[in-house]
């Protein structure tokens, strides 16, 4: 599949959901369920997959990492210990600065070593405007000669997408219609906005009611609202946004709490913390919950238990939390193989 | 297998020598012989162990992953990069603080993914009564799905006992009323009493008479030494103290040496650096072991020569040192196949 | 194969390519170019390799991680996270430092664990003196059971010689007479002279003429360059010197870029970089190609682009160096199964 930044030549990558079509997407869902629900066979075998992490991870790892396990092939950590860290991302320069490597060629001779490059790219922190262009994982898909999977960057996390969406299908049935509800929550560690983003636009795939809820300046990207918005033209899923919490549940099927960073403040750790001190009281809670249509609730965790969400909701019947952590696993044998079979 | 703590539902774990019962470890020690002996087979194929060292590990580390990798299974290395060294342990708090993850959420998550999870918990070293409790490790059994697996905690080291009974049976043949002796020995830089506590409790199951030999101060856990005389009441083994070198070496079979703190000076290592100081003549040496009757050299390695035990003892044909540290993987191999194999 | 040192009892290691025989090497070359062109076949299945980067690594440990997966083995990471950076390698001493481990000790348990040791063995990087000896992986070598595999020492690296020598094989056809111009280039960040000297050995086992070009005070370690013209004079290879570079690349089939750093400096900063900064028009470009015999570009990578060679030459269809990269997988490929194959 074509890059619009011109990379490919074939080579399907895994960067965003848009990467694939909505019947790939589809496809890749109906795979995941069956590999589910049946023991895996070494289609892999002899395969390895080289995986880039250049900010720490646990689950999305450790379920990719025993997915390809699964799969009977293997993969390789290529970031420890090695000066990685300081790979030249531009074009023509003469590089006599820290980065002893370029881009270009570090993925050209890891295609030749692995059968796809799984990557976490690191995010600087410093402007929102220049995280959100995704510059690194898009540099690795442009010289790559394997397929790219993003573990997660700025903007998107496309395997969270994913599990999100085979766990919705699992527990809600049909999702046309059906009410979603993404609440932010209070945090003293808010995550990144990517689950969000990746979650609003597998929701909008799917054609479904989509309520955001979050106090003033936690606004999400206005990119990725543009994107969601026109797969919803094409889905019939329609997209509102509340600054309120109680009313954004009422009536919802599903609610997904996240913490995410105000994309305002982003560069401005003091100023964020004062703000999201203001809202701890976006917490959900049994009564809260219970304004919902039978609702479930699902995270991406890691969780902080009581303060994004209490103990009584997560411990009981409607917390969907760690099935939709075990459908990381399912969705990620399905993505490797549709990837990587011959 | 049920524990005390109300963990399991089922799952067997082995977090001490006291989760097998005496017909099972017997049942380990045969089968890992067997394993030593022949070729291993993919028995465990496509099944994957999560290692959490939250400490580092050279030996038991890597004689568990060439063990699984010999019988066809995966390691995968879940602490490295990753928040996992904050994981909130205590039930029902309100997670503000540190640690973005409580250890419920984790284990379960973590066992959708691995068929079984290997956790050196981490050590405190504040206060000796805390880290007996080897809180971490039973909570990591509480919460978990799938067996788990000690790989060494402050109390305990079960996988180090196995290799040493499994030693002890090659090489001194009917252990019953056989003479023991575990020497301290001094060390600039002493290790946990975790190996001798589990090598008391597997040297009474196996009914041999033990003598443990220290200086003053350096008294085992009274905990422990309480289940070793229960256990050795069924056995008829026998453990005497003593607090001289030579006299406890006369007529040994075997001198097990080990360097362990003093867990009365715990918390203070300026006053365990000045005790130990006194006792540098504790040494393994040639002299020494004539003593013993035919006597045989352990020791669970890593290993200061010249300082612990000379090198005469170590490189002569009194020292069962690196046959024991091979049986490290063979009676890994044993446990994982008891453990895992369907 | 007996080594110097007295080493060895049999066991094969692959610590420099002088301990292969160059019919060995033949053998080893016709191996890597069948495998590059099949597939692989899990010939290793079962078996592990322990690794032992005490520096960092990204091609030579991703390489080789991935040509084991391809012959269906394993590798196991084993300094990660322990203390193994302070081995005793000295004989007899009482070890009341340091170090809690004698590299004798850890090289016989080891052995027993895996099939393979992959070390790449610390620098001081205070006396080449003392560096040029290769102490510790000779350690290694003495003292390990099963072959060990040298990752890039002080002196030498062996894995990239036999990449290199395939590469050349495969794009200058008959090595015999052929011109090879090892030509020092300028880089703020110099790497070792490891790969300069396998190369030449290598190229003198094929009977190169060899042209060296640096600046004064970048000669080569004398006792390679004495190892070198020992084997010249077998193959009727040849060797000279040149402090000058474009005249060094008049005729030349193959020009191989490297940057290495003054031995005579080579303790002492701030000498070294002021004597390197003197050298900045050391860089090959298409001009000085053109001075070649329809001259090929090789480098060992990682590589700074348009400090030590321009972007035109590297992008163009001289440049060989991400084909020499891509052989460091297949070569290893070859080496494994020599080495581990029963």
């Amino acid at each position: 599949m074509a890059h619009a930044d011109g990379s490919g030549d074939g080579v399907r990558h895994f960067t965003r959901l848009d990467d694939f079509t909505p019947q790939q997407i589809e496809d890749l869902l109906d795979l995941a369920r069956r590999l589910k629900h049946k023991p895996a066979r070494p289609d892999l075998a002899g395969r390895s997959v080289g995986m880039l992490f250049f900010r720490p991870s646990l689950r999305t790892r450790s379920s990719f990492e025993a997915a390809m396990n699964q799969l009977g092939g293997r993969t390789i950590a290529l970031a420890a210990a090695s000066d990685f860290w300081d790979l030249e991302v531009r074009e023509g320069r003469v590089m006599d600065g820290k980065a002893p490597e370029h881009i270009r060629d570090a993925a050209a001779v890891l295609s030749s070593y692995v059968s796809a490059l799984a990557v976490r790219p690191p995010v600087e922190g410093q402007s929102w405007e220049v995280d959100r262009q995704d510059a690194h994982i898009r540099a690795w898909a442009r010289y790559a000669k394997v397929p790219v999977i993003n573990m997660e960057s700025a903007l998107w996390h496309p395997l969270q997408g994913l599990a999100d969406l085979m766990t919705l299908r699992e527990h809600v049935g049909s999702l046309r219609g059906k009410r979603l509800t993404l609440a932010w929550v209070h945090s003293p560690q808010p995550a990144s906005a990517a689950v969000a983003h990746s979650l609003l636009f597998a929701a909008a795939l799917a054609g479904m009611h989509i309520r955001v809820a979050h106090p003033a300046g936690y606004e999400l990207d206005e990119g990725v609202l543009t994107d969601v918005r026109r797969v919803a033209g094409t889905t019939g899923a329609e997209l509102e946004q509340q600054e309120e919490l109680e009313s954004a549940v009422e009536g919802a099927h599903v609610v997904y709490a996240r913490s995410w960073q105000s994309l305002g403040d982003y560069d401005n750790a003091t100023l964020s913390a004062s703000r999201r001190a203001r809202f701890k009281d976006w917490r959900i809670d049994e009564r809260l919950m219970a304004r919902g249509d039978d609702a479930r609730l699902m995270h991406a965790m890691p969780i902080r238990r009581n303060v994004e969400v209490t103990d009584e909701v997560l411990d009981g019947p409607r917390s969907l939390v760690h099935l939709q952590a075990e459908n990381r696993l399912h969705s990620a044998k399905a993505l490797l193989t549709m990837l990587l079979r011959h």
